[in-house]
């Protein structure tokens, strides 16, 4: 293969390989709390798992098609290497927090557009896929929260699945003005990471609703 | 529109607007118990809609049509404006406790009717569409209950969960010796309402499987 | 019925009878654990119904087809059967831990077998059928577990799932070598059972992930 193609193959598989690093972060994400929970390791495998296939599958219970991880058994080999990697490298990567975290902002945008154009070419309507990018995103996590029994953080910390829904608000205003498909889903993605990033530095949270 | 119009539109969607209703009640016991634990604004919404639309969710997948609320937008609309008017009007809504739960039983009465109807529809059995019904008055309260980290009530409160089955068997006599469709609806709708109220006023509660 | 038939009608029916076997066994579990968290009658049926019927459930939604107990009204009455004979031979149930841990085992291996061939019928490729017979063994406790605010025992002690996995593979390599259905699953439910029963003699755990 010369650099010509190597070049090539990455742009074709761009979405693929930005899909499964979100994979990854995601599995290490629920596998770190299986692990605070004192879990074993099939318990952490399975709520790693659960973390980062959760989203999309409720989106294609709802949409009503085959869950996406059901077709293609890479979901399960990523989350495989994920549980191997943490288990050898367990202090590496806890000191990786902010390589983690950025990965898991990068999965978090690219779950959101994911989301909300599987549920387009399903033939729901704009405010249905936004819903849906949200849930592609956040739902894992949730999932992951009362699986070990915690009270889901993004009840708390609002800024994870309202930057999908802004991101999905972006995508459907990029789509009217009448922008390419790659363009508009990587504007989306884009806006998620940033919103993601930026609240998670200056702290900015949603105002809860006072006692 | 002259009076006559009137009380033939209201005629006509008499069931949408109780449906409604029904809605808000629930969503308003969400967005509560969001609220007395500390959950953000955006939190609130999602537990106040998850309340409201779970039930009829779950039961649709059961049943294998697309969720309800994912058809017509208004669900959602009815839940943001549940939520601006607790936003507002806390201490209000606080004080109309018995308002509250009015709705709440009505909503209860017709989303029980709403999901034996939905399930007969799709040509299950009666004893499936009694459980469907009860599945689509009781289960938005259960997640609800999962997702704030609480035992759901519903198992040690029942007079909920069995004033739907009751109701379901009360549909089923009228259906069987022949009235007709809007009066089965009413009778059962009514009982539910009925059984709730009363098991409320004067504390009914089935007794707990001895220790 | 002659001695002929009997025995002709045993053979036929052997593998819906430990399958009821076996959904008893569940329905017990989750009435016992119902009934320790004080629940009420209709709690305790309710939660005996999900820990039998769930794994089952949700192994038909991912692989879209409608809920085997939906079209077949037995599970819920053998789960009717399981709460009568709680409230009435509780004393003896719990004095009977060996023989309802037997029944558990049992239904742990036929429910695997169950989950594997209802996927495989469905055309899903081996390792979604190996996932599924695992879904269909062990998600009923999870969703007990979450009902009654617990975590989930099956991420701490995990020679359940683990089990219906390994299952899983004696099914695929007894398929490759080209043995028939029935010893197929014969063996498959056989090693799921005598591994659920070794581990819990032995105490055999996976290791924890070190924290």
């Amino acid at each position: 293969m010369d650099n010509f193609s190597i070049i090539d193959y990455l742009q074709n598989n761009f979405n693929t390989i930005l899909d499964h690093l979100g994979t990854f972060a995601f599995a290490i994400s629920g596998i770190r709390l299986a692990s605070s929970k004192k879990f074993d390791i099939f318990g952490a495998f399975v709520v790693g798992f659960i973390t980062a296939i959760g989203g999309g599958t409720v989106r294609d219970l709802l949409i009503g098609v085959t869950p996406f991880w059901m077709i293609n058994s890479s979901y399960l080999i990523v989350t495989g290497i994920a549980l191997i990697a943490y288990l050898f490298f367990r202090k590496l990567i806890e000191r990786m927090n902010i390589t983690i975290f950025i990965f898991d902002a990068i999965g978090l945008g690219l779950f959101t557009v994911i989301g909300i154009e599987k549920s387009l070419d399903a033939n729901f309507s704009y405010w249905v896929a936004i819903i849906m990018g949200m849930i592609t995103g956040s739902v894992g996590g949730i999932i992951r929260d009362i699986a070990i029994n915690e009270v889901p953080l993004i009840f708390r910390r609002d800024f994870y699945a309202i930057a999908c829904i802004i991101g999905g608000v972006i995508y459907l205003i990029c789509d009217k003005i009448g922008l390419t498909s790659p363009v508009t889903s990587s504007i989306t993605a884009a806006t998620v990471i940033l919103l993601r990033v930026v609240a998670n530095k200056y702290h900015i949270q949603l105002p809860t609703v006072k006692e």
